[in-house]
Order: C-alpha cells, then sequence, then structure tokens
C-alpha cells in the first residue's frame, strides 16, 4: 500500500455520473433507462469510450455483460472485478447501480493517472438487465455468467412487446461471445446505494456490507364466493377480500414477534373486482426476509398456521405456493476485512449491515470471494425518482472502493 | 276478476325462456348478453316478433326501450307497464332480468287467448342496458325516460372500446324515436330473481318486495409511501395496503353492530403492485345498505371515524369521496297488496323482504305506483352463469304477475 493514500478525483466523479444522468432522462430527475433499450444503448456506447480512453482491454460476452481489463504484474493470475449495472427500473433513479460502475471507472482512472501497477488484473464489469424491469428475473447478466440461468433460459425471456432479450441484445449491437465471460477471478466488490434508510438515519457514511438477506416469496390464493353486494345478507358472505385483509395484517403484526424479520405484502389483485360485487378471489404476494435461513422458514411456518386459521373462520379456502427461496448470502471476511481498514484508514464513520435487496454480487459470491461498500440513501428513496445520494457520501465511497481495490489486488510497495 | 283464476302455461313460458337461455349463451350455462351487442340485437329481434304475433303495437323509443302496447277498454287512460331487460352482466345468468320480461310476455298470451279485456292498457317493456355492464352506469332506459339522466348524458357514454351508446344503438338498428318513450302509466310492476338468499333459505316462493334499499358507494384513497421491501424497516414504514387491510376489516365489523347493515368492499387497487415494494397507495371503494337512510349515514360517520383513527395510527393519508348517494325506494302499497292478494288467492307461500341490488322499477316508482315480485335464487347466486331459478317458482311467479296484472288493468266481470 502507498504510504499517502490515494484519493478520487471529486469534480471528475461527480462529472461522470452528471452524464450517465443526461442519458434517458425522466420527467421528474431521474431515469428511464430499461435494460437493452435505446437510452441503454446509448450509455453504453460512452461507457465503452471511457473504458478505452483509459486504455482497457474492452470485452463483451453474449449476455451484453461489459468488462474493460486493465492488466496486473501477474496477467495470467486471477483478477479483481468490481462494477455493477447502468441499466435503471421505469422511472427510477440515477444512483441505483450506477454508481458501482462509475465509481469504479473512477478507481481506474486514478489508478492510470498515478502510474500505479497491482499485482493481478483489475477488471471493470456493467452487468446486463440487473433491475429485471424490462427482462424478469433480475440479474440476468450475473446470473448467466455465474451458471444461475442457462443462456438458453436467458435468451428466450420476452418484455411486454414480445421482444426477446436475444433480439433486443442484437438490435442495440451488444451480442458478444461466451468467449468473453467474465472468468478467473479472486475478488468482486460492488458499491451500491443502501435502497434503505439505516446508513442516513444513523448518519453513517459506510455501510459494511455483511451479506445479502435471505428473502422467500409466496403466492396466497383466497377463494371465496362471488355474490351481489346488496341482497347477500353479512352471515352468509364467504368474502375472499375480508379474509384476505385479516391475512395481511397478520403477515405485518408476525415481524413483531422476531426481531429484524421483514413481511411484506406488495401485490394484490381481487376479482371480480367490481363496487357492488362481494369478491370471490384476493391474490396477494408474500415477501419474507430475515438474514437467519431458520428463523425465516420458522417464522413462516407460524404464519401459515396463522392465515389457515383466518380461512377457517372466514368460510375460504387457502392455497399458498412458493414462488421463490434464496438463502441468505455471506460476504467473504477478506473483502469485510478490508472495507473496514479503508474507513478506519480514511476515518469515515461506518457500521455493519445486511442488504435486504438483491444484487449482482449475490451471483458473484458463488465463484469469488466477494463484497459490498453502501453508501447512504436519503430517507431511504430507491426505484424511485427522487433517489438521492449526496456527493459526500458518493465520493468517500469511491475512496474506499479504491483504497479495496489496492488492497485486494495488490499494489507495489 | 275472474272467479276461476287464470294460469300461465308453464311449458309455453319455460319454451320462451329456453329460446332466450340460447342466445348468446356463454361457455359454463350462463349468458354474455351485453346491452346492445350482437347477442342483445338477436334477442330484440326474436322479442319484437313474438310482440307482434300477439297483437301488440310495437315501438321503440330514442333509448332502445321496446314497448308491445295491448289496448285497454279505457285506451286513453294510463297503462299497465310491466317487464325488466333482457341484457346480462358479462357471463352472467339466463334469469337476472329476463324472467320480468318474459313472464310479462307469457301474461300477454294468456290475457290474449282467453280473450280478457282489461280496463286499462297494458304494456310491456325491455328496457335497454340494465346491467351498465357495458355502459355504465346502470338503468339507463328506465333513467333516461323518467328524467334521471339527460339524453346528451345518455349518448355520450362510451364503452371500453369508445363506442358510444348512441352510436352502439344505432349500429344495432334500434334507434327510435323519443315520441315513443313510455307515457301515461299508472303501474309498473317488476318480476326479478331475488338475486340474493333470503327466499331459498326461507323456503318461501314469493318475495312481497317493500322497496329498494338505499344505498352508498365511497371511494377510499389511502396514500403511503413506496419503499423496496428489503431495505426498509417494519418501523419506518408507512405501507398503505396494511392500513388499507385494517380498514376493510372495520368495514366489515361495522355491520355486526347495526341490524340489516350491508357493507362490502367490491374492488381495490394497490399501487405499484409488485412483489418486493411496500404499496404506496391503495384505492378501495365502500358500498354500504340499509333500509334506513339515517341509520345508513349515521354508521357512515361512525366509519369514517374509525377510518381516520386507523391513518392516524399507520402514518397514511386518508381521503374518502363520495360517489352515489340513494336513498331507499318504497314501493307502493297498491301494489304490494295486489301481490299479497295473489299469493293468499294461488295459495303460495310468500315474505315481504328489501332488494339490495337497483331495478328498473326503483326509477318507475318515480312516475307511477311501482311495485316488484320476487322469485327465488338458488344460494342466493346472480351475476354469475351459476344463476339458478327452479321451473316451479317461474311458472308461480308468473301466475303472481298475471294476477296482478288483471287486478290493477281491471279485468270486465
Amino acid at each position: 500500500m502507498e504510504k499517502t493514500l490515494l484519493k478520487v478525483n471529486r469534480e471528475r466523479l461527480l462529472e461522470t455520473i452528471k452524464i450517465s444522468s443526461s442519458i434517458g432522462s425522466s420527467a421528474h430527475g431521474g431515469l428511464h433507462r430499461l435494460a437493452l433499450s435505446e437510452a441503454d444503448k446509448n450509455m453504453r456506447d460512452i461507457f465503452v469510450d471511457w473504458l478505452k480512453a483509459e486504455g482497457l482491454a474492452v470485452r463483451i460476452d453474449d449476455f451484453g455483460n461489459i468488462y474493460g481489463r486493465r492488466k496486473g504484474k501477474k496477467d495470467n493470475g486471477p483478477s479483481v472485478a468490481i462494477g455493477s449495472h447502468l441499466d435503471t427500473q421505469p422511472c427510477g433513479g440515477k444512483y441505483d447501480g450506477i454508481l458501482g460502475v462509475l465509481t469504479a471507472l473512477e478507481v481506474i482512472r486514478v489508478l492510470n493517472e498515478n502510474d500505479i501497477e497491482t499485482e493481478y488484473p483489475v477488471e471493470i464489469i456493467n452487468f446486463t438487465n440487473e433491475e429485471g424491469a424490462r427482462f424478469a428475473p433480475p440479474m440476468l447478466g450475473s446470473g448467466g455468467i455465474t451458471g444461475n440461468f442457462t443462456k438458453d433460459f436467458i435468451y428466450h425471456i420476452k418484455d411486454d412487446e414480445g421482444i426477446s432479450f436475444e433480439q433486443a441484445l442484437k438490435d442495440i449491437g451488444y451480442m458478444g461471445d461466451s468467449e468473453n465471460r467474465l472468468k478467473n477471478i479472486k475478488n468482486f466488490i460492488e458499491l451500491h446505494i443502501e435502497q434503505g434508510p439505516i446508513l442516513h438515519e444513523q448518519e453513517k457514511t459506510i455501510g459494511v456490507v455483511q451479506g445479502i438477506q435471505g428473502n422467500d416469496w409466496y403466492t396466497v390464493k383466497v377463494a371465496g364466493k362471488t355474490n351481489h353486494a346488496g341482497p347477500t345478507p353479512m352471515e352468509n358472505r364467504q368474502d375472499a377480500l375480508v379474509a384476505a385483509s385479516k391475512m395481511i395484517v397478520k403477515v405485518n403484526e408476525i415481524a413483531n414477534d422476531i426481531k429484524g424479520l421483514k413481511t411484506t405484502v406488495g401485490k394484490m389483485d381481487v376479482t371480480p373486482n367490481v363496487t357492488n360485487v362481494i369478491p370471490g378471489e384476493v391474490v396477494f404476494t408474500i415477501d419474507i426476509r430475515h438474514e437467519d435461513n431458520e428463523l425465516r422458514s420458522h417464522a413462516f411456518e407460524r404464519l401459515k398456521e396463522q392465515l389457515s386459521a383466518i380461512a377457517l373462520i372466514s368460510k375460504v379456502e387457502l392455497t399458498i405456493t412458493t414462488d421463490w427461496n434464496s438463502e441468505t448470502t455471506l460476504f467473504a471476511p477478506v473483502v469485510k476485512d478490508a472495507v473496514k481498514e479503508a474507513v478506519t484508514e480514511l476515518g469515515y464513520s461506518s457500521m455493519e449491515l445486511f442488504s435486504g435487496p438483491g444484487h449482482d454480487a449475490k451471483y458473484m459470491a458463488e465463484v469469488a470471494d466477494t463484497g459490498m461498500i453502501f453508501v447512504p440513501s436519503v430517507d431511504g428513496i430507491s426505484h424511485n425518482e427522487q433517489e438521492l445520494t449526496l456527493d459526500d457520501d458518493i465520493e468517500k465511497g469511491a475512496n474506499v472502493l479504491l483504497y479495496v481495490v489496492q488492497k485486494l489486488a495488490g499494489t507495489k510497495k
């Protein structure tokens, strides 16, 4: 390590982010840059120019992931990969994912202008379709190269207009070669906004991310009986919505019983959904999160009993199906330690926390020692045009990433 | 009155209903015969043929209402009108409305074949768009001729495909003249299925309808804060759906406090409605019914206080708007008495009840002494392909209508 700590160029980094913020900008100060859209293509083109300007070897793989490789002393050795994604939610924010890619670019620029030679190569990555907003599920680029999805599966996913992932990739000219996929890496480090209020509320600058919370998704179907609201006496009803409402209250209340448990009903559809008709069917989702896998599944089992009791009393039928079970990902101590060392050396405030949402780092953790650096989201807002991370926090986050890269890639003494 | 009671021809009536059931039949044994659709046109054409075959003077008004007039002794005197509607809900039943028109036709047939001369003319009516399923609001035909809606309002209502009521009426060839509207009537009598379980459960054949329950509709908007389900701690959430669920439970519970009160949340929309996003907004409707207008509005005031308390605790904003207030309609004693006399003379079981849903009779009650005859709905099911009224009950209901028409129109001694 250098004795004098290297720092990023704040003005240059903010200017780079400003350029990104102008590509696919939405009406209310956010970004609408869906994966493989025209706006995404424009952003990619500029990004590739930036990589080339830094003398990096640029390559595109068969999922459209973009890599820029900076040589290391041991150029056949494993690389240290850094990055995230440049796509956004519909009318999303300017920071989610983007900061991870652009602070990584700033790190490369600082290494270059200081002629720093690292032991291991450093690779910067822009993953395709992290958001999953246009092509569901999310994290297809990182999921593809880590074998979580087959190429065939990914290529045949269609957007709402029936355009396949494969077609969209060709349309914007980012169909690369499977030979170019990332391989032989020792670490992956992703800087990201917290997308939650904890750092902001606790007035901490850096989140030392312990891992990604396990996350289970269920679909609950409540079947009652459709009937006209006028004549049907209250005691004869099998109202699916009243039963579902009682269930949703329970889903919410169970989080009081287990510390750190988060339960959310985000989606709900009522049939036939007519003012004067007693709902015959309600379908809603449950999202359960906790870093402790056992506690999480215990909570769900308990919840199931409570929902069954409500169904019985309400004379409705209950069907629960599992849509997704994702175990907790724990990040590599070597990366967490490097982040902790960085904040100590740099004198920044920090705290340990878990990530609620998934990230490309989740899949990358399966193939390399991986970690994340969180920076604060003002009021915890994300997936929203009002998403905001303050310039000071961006700068400090980038300095931490710069430190960690030097530490893990190994700089010449 | 005749000494020997006239009776309808059961086989002929059931055959007529069977023909109706074949026009616009849906996949699971019901009818899909939306107002002014091709199926509605086909049904109307056959209906007009039937009226002509009975020697009735047929006319169509500017709302597409179809009338068939049978002369009376006092042919300039006011007429006794009978009928209902031939349109249905999407995938609705074969009886709702239809029985009122086809039993009326059977009454005319019986009067004709027995050469019965009435003091007053008898008019049979098929009202346009009672259901309101294609062109909302419901009861446009009866509402139009009674001045509840202007012609301009009705003509400009559009269906989901942007076709106006006026255009649809012309398209099926049922645009008539305003001169033809019903006028100078003394009574209107509508036979209808109960659309509720009371007669079926109480094992009564005929419902002596006291009136139509008052009915208020409200829209409730609950505004919280959209956020990602992963990182947002439970205690920081302003979850619009959890708050709305608690409110819906209250809407349901208040019916326990006031006898005869019916409360329904039939429609609910969640925004953004994504599994892993905390709902930022929920909009739902409240339908409140009770025959006592004061009790009904008292119940709503109390409910408003309860919902406001939930909103406060849940840190969400509550907005309630009134969509519709409809006072209770009380039917004319002269019709109710005639129905009671009929069931006594015919030896049928009966009970008094209120109608929950609205009917064309609601508007007709504003211009004539009006009443309704209910026949049982098996299990109370309606607005559904499983809707069923038993043949025996149809026959008996038709006999009651025949009796009441003779009574009110006055038959020669």
